[in-house]
């Protein structure tokens, strides 16, 4: 198969590079580095299945020309940070639904008709059922960056409708592991690198939070798509679980050996609409034959030892 | 109080315009005059409470400077025809999405606080619910109109948790009555008046659709808005029931004393996105004490003497 991988130089876009080069696969990887890396591409580049095109996702004849000859599109390219919507209120919708209409236009252009996208469990906003399944009552969304994904979704499905596209929309959970670069774990982490002996906590610590392991993500991704063959799947992407950021901040001092002081901001939520309790429903990519390798505590572990390992990324940041 | 309503020179905006006028409120309209007419604007053009602004919400300063010294906004203007979204998929993304956008961020500038917005029951896509409530499970959408309306009410709903903004989104069914100048009646009515002999009908006739005529649809946005104070409200809009297209076509030819034979296109969707079934429940809407007082038929036959009695909006349309 040939894959085209938008944001091909991010955390989950360049592992699944990777992958897909390791399965026998082609990929045109294509990334404006906003906040792709280069070194990510290092182990894709020396392929010769793979293409990198840099370029712009809102740069619709672009995204176009690359896109030619694909078979099958991973829309991973967003701008992936929920916590500065409010500052920056155009963003979300430029790079999230804007950049998912030209990926779509890009497809019809091209007569590609598959596409999986990289969602968010943001779409359900204050959840009322937990675990939350895909179904879940008509959401409010509380985040700019909930919305936008929740607009990319409703063009992918429309599409899909109106053109005959196949679609799998993935609701991520948060995200871990190798390459992590931004999120609770690498602030508290940057954090307690400058000064062990004190973390800031947004919130009062009790929000409750799930992550999934990059590379779980990523065999749960590979796996639909060979095992559901639906006009639209939605699926929840998460672990079978929840932990209390006050219980990452455990294993992580445990990691670091360090026992700073923990200076809480207070409140409920850390941030205007930040989730105090995100827990997902994973029935339905689990009846497809899939479950997690790492837990919660592993996956916090490894990302701190990623990132222990590779000062680079905190120095390098965009 | 002083409204500003986008849209203001379209179906509903004029009638909702002369209303706000007819109350004692000052309005400030805005439209593009796209779709909207200069004949509807006749009567609220007398009031020296109106001010009437040309321009386009695609125009992101000029919506935000004709905003200045608003209380409230009606955000009415949109693309409103969900039939041609596959021919110009970038329409429902610019009129709907960004536009919704601009007139947030207008909001903002201006620090009015306060939106109104004509949704539509096409964001529950092809519901399995019905009637459908507005806490219906998370819908998949049909249409790139229905999209492009989910996406208008994600941002505004965002917006509403990030900035303090209080919301009334209406999801409407289709709205008839005098002004009315697109959708099945107006079709059925130009065949039949090019030619009563025939009757070319999208679809199987079967299709069962909800119609809400425009003052009852007026009633309700202004009582709502009244007599409801939460940070989002979401409400349905519609009468209690439905009629097949043909009981409407019954009922057109009845007024019009023609007896066309009757051609279907066949198949039970009259266009990629129809929907062959649309029952909005409006327990929401009637439990604040509002009731329709036209029934679909009475409504029906409403838009015809209209559509007789003013052969100027046949002939002048855009």
């Amino acid at each position: 198969m040939r894959y085209f991988v938008t944001g091909c130089a991010g955390f989950i876009g360049s592992t699944l590079t990777e992958r897909l080069l390791a399965d026998g696969h082609v990929v045109v990887g294509y990334d404006n580095f906003s906040t792709g890396r280069e070194s990510f591409l290092r182990l894709a580049g020396g392929s010769a299945r793979f293409r990198l095109v840099r370029g712009d996702v809102l740069d619709q004849a672009a995204v176009s020309e690359a896109m030619a000859d694909s078979d099958f599109v991973f829309h991973l390219a967003a701008n992936a940070d929920v916590r500065f919507g409010t500052a920056t209120p155009r963003r979300d919708l430029e790079q999230n639904t804007i950049a998912t209409h030209n990926v779509l236009e890009a497809m019809r252009k091209n007569s590609i008709a598959k596409i999986a996208f990289s969602s968010s469990g943001s779409v359900y906003g204050e959840a009322s059922t937990f675990p939350t399944p895909e179904d879940a009552p008509f959401p409010i969304q509380t985040s700019l960056y909930g919305a936008s994904k929740l607009a990319g979704e409703g063009l992918i499905t429309a599409y899909c409708n109106g053109f005959g596209f196949q679609s799998y929309i993935f609701r991520f959970v948060s995200i871990l592991g190798e390459r992590y670069t931004h999120g609770h774990i690498f602030d508290f982490y940057q954090q307690l690198k400058a000064d062990p002996g004190i973390l800031r906590v947004l919130g009062d610590g009790r929000q409750r939070k799930s992550y999934l392991y990059v590379h779980d993500c990523i065999d749960a991704m590979l796996l639909a798509i060979q095992r559901t063959d639906d006009r639209v799947n939605v699926l929840n992407l998460g672990t079978d679980g929840y932990c209390a950021v006050n219980d990452s901040i455990d294993w992580i001092c445990e990691k670091l050996g360090v026992a700073p002081r923990i200076e809480y901001a207070g409140g409920e939520r850390g941030w205007i609409g930040d989730n105090p309790f995100i827990f997902l429903d994973t029935t339905k990519i689990r009846a497809l034959g899939w479950k997690p390798k790492l837990t919660i505590q592993q996956g916090i572990i490894k990302t701190v030892e990623y990132l222990v390992a590779n000062p680079h990324v905190l120095d390098t940041r965009p």
